[in-house]
């Protein structure tokens, strides 16, 4: 069974189905120190005692900072169609994000005054909870010693700054560009089967933007692990973002306008993109409202819903 | 007056003129530790006592990891002109190296058995001193508030890696690929006036490869810090890789050629590409013998030599 755990400022919960938390007594106060105390959360789960409405509480995201995140690139065949890839040709890619860039799941997501093609991208997040040596090959039943658990994501991203700088480094690590949360849900060795149920959705201002399950993905997270520990080791606590479905605000130019765009120079390939790109109304505006969440359909793994405002 | 630095197996010690080192009585494990115990350092740059010759010392990196590498792409004139980038338009742009890359300064370069093109990259590495937050200005009056000293490092890249997946993380990752050191040279606050004059050399094989004063550097240190804290805090210990000089082994091709390579799908593209770059004899092969310096012509700061041999 899994365990869903919830943070606040100073504490961890787990969550139970009928709404209410229990704190865990821990003196944990990293992502990682609790990963290290299973025994109190277990307890925690088990106790029958009174609960707070988790609706009270003022969650703050469960993966704590500093920490290593790890992202994927095009890793969903409806992203690759979006953005201009063959699915078939795709070879695992990663890129880093500041852990800096972790915010909570009911917060603010602040657009920095620069960026004018602010976008979304729902994604799974792994959250490790052992070392992951560099050379670790990981096979889909060893998936439960590597991965304490799951988390909503979204890897926001200034898209201006992401395609003309080409690193995506600075692009997805400004303050506030990786909502985590609401919920760290724990799984049971045995419930990793889920894992391609898991169906991921985000909306905007409540129309539904994204909406594909894990099945969608092209590189797995068993291979994409093998692949990222082919060169970078991971410790518990350390978070893997598997890339995001189609549907986010960037969609790439056809095939034949990429490749007249690809005999001009850089400057003037990137004006006229970027021209075209800011009369599109699907970017992020101050005001909106960005919700996500990420559950199988029977809701045996359930990992919450995150809204957050753009400023 | 700079002091330098240097680490061996459990101890930190401080190098003399004459080529003696005196061990720091320092209970620190990491650099960010030994940065926060200057005055241990400074007894013994200041001890008469007699010291050990450097020579005999097993020198590893004075940079220690877990630390945060951060690394600036396209930053020197020449590399930029090499690399087909036009050194007026370049934009400060920022990649992530894993920390479990450094190695010390007098060791192997170990290529991964699927890597075909290595290259190297002598790079001078700011070593942090104090937190740099989120939203940090740093003026060139300032650099020494913020950085403690300066290495050597290389920034071994993975080229059929890099310019395939087009982010460069991985390629500049694998274990070994950011030989550090020798020496942590700590600079006092007036000695930033010297960091133009510094001069980067890298020879493979005794050839003379790489050979740039500071001087040709597009974004300078302190502008690169301001950059780089648009996003990303960081603390005492972490590094910043500043780019390389012209002369690395892979060139750009023609711009008619890139044109007409843009045109092709992808793996046509790259196949051309590394096929062509296969008959280039500058790439590292095993057995070569990499070695880096950086200083000033008259010495005020010399951050030491590294040799490393590539397996």
């Amino acid at each position: 069974m899994s365990i869903n755990v919830v943070r606040t400022e100073g504490s961890w919960w787990v969550e139970r189905p009928d709404g209410t938390a229990v704190e865990v007594a821990t003196t944990a106060t990293t992502t990682r120190e609790l990963l290290g105390d299973v025994a109190a959360v277990e307890k925690a789960a088990e106790s029958g005692g009174a609960g707070v409405a988790v609706g009270e509480l003022a969650l703050i995201s469960p993966v704590t900072a500093p920490c290593r995140v790890a992202a994927q690139m095009v890793n969903y065949r409806s992203h690759a169609r979006d953005s201009g890839f063959d699915p078939d040709t795709v070879q695992p890619t990663f890129f880093r994000k500041a852990s800096g860039s972790i915010t909570g799941p009911h917060g603010t997501i602040r657009k920095p005054a620069h960026v004018r093609l602010l976008d979304y991208e729902v994604e799974l997040g792994l959250v490790m909870g052992a070392e992951l040596p560099v050379g670790t090959r990981v096979t889909e039943p060893e998936l439960s010693r590597y991965i304490a658990g799951l988390v909503v994501t979204n890897d926001v991203s200034a898209r201006d700054v992401q395609l003309s700088k080409g690193q995506f480094y600075e692009s997805k690590s400004y303050p506030t560009f990786t909502p985590v949360g609401p919920r760290l849900t724990l799984l049971g060795a045995d419930e990793f089967t889920h894992l391609l149920n898991l169906r991921l959705r985000l909306s905007v201002n409540k129309v539904l933007r994204q909406d594909r399950t894990v099945a969608d993905m092209i590189v797995r997270p068993a291979e994409a692990l093998t692949a990222l520990a082919g060169f970078q080791a991971l410790s518990p606590g350390d978070l893997v973002l598997t890339g995001t479905p189609g549907g986010t605000a960037l969609t790439a130019p056809p095939k034949l306008v990429e490749k007249i765009g690809a005999l001009l120079p850089p400057e003037v390939k990137w004006k006229t993109f970027f021209a075209r790109q800011a009369r599109n109304p699907a970017y992020l505006r101050p005001g909106d409202v960005v919700e996500a969440d990420i559950a199988t359909p029977d809701g045996t793994l359930d990992l919450g819903t995150q809204r957050c405002t753009v400023a």
